[in-house]
């Protein structure tokens, strides 16, 4: 068991400052973290997880802005390629961030 | 940048020691890492990852094997769910070990 790999996680939030008192809400938020694989000569492969925008800021580009910078982080950090999970509904809009379907999710739960 | 996120991971391999030499060649391998999402109270996800048996050890159910383990390996560390991304050939594979068609998978690639 090797329990000290070190994966590199970017999170980015998008705040709403526009209240008053400057709370500032976050609308829009996205992560990715960059694997260094064992096979592939240790080349690094980019997961983008848990990218969400508030439902009341769409139409304001939020998740494509998400999606671009998360994409150009991994590509900084010497990512050969990005993977991302979808359902076949946001399938569209990845492919208007310059995404592609390869392969198919598959999970098992036990809760 | 938060580069200190410590994934645990978990890499096994079946090696063949029947060889005079005792070498021990690998004839299966796999990888399950164990994701606490910033999202659903940080609960945890197995991602099992470069799972590869040898063409020449097939039918002796060792990807099964390898999957199986993994599987437990991430239900023991406390993950609500596993994930895996295969191809479309593959995912009879992955029924019979337990596993559902979720989501797709998208890819953008670098080079």
């Amino acid at each position: 068991m090797d329990a000290g790999h070190k994966f590199q996680v970017r999170k980015l939030e998008i705040l709403d400052k526009s209240k008053d008192d400057h709370s500032g809400k976050i609308i829009a938020t996205g992560s990715v973290f960059i694997e260094k694989k064992f096979l592939r000569n240790c080349g690094k492969v980019g997961h983008i997880e848990d990218v969400v925008v508030d439902s009341a800021a769409r139409g304001m580009q939020l998740g494509k802005k998400i999606i671009e910078f998360l994409t150009d982080h991994a590509h900084s950090m010497g990512c050969y390629k990005v993977i991302l999970d979808c359902s076949l509904e946001n399938k569209a809009f990845y492919e208007k961030c310059g995404y592609r379907q390869k392969e198919v999710q598959m999970v098992k739960y036990f809760v």
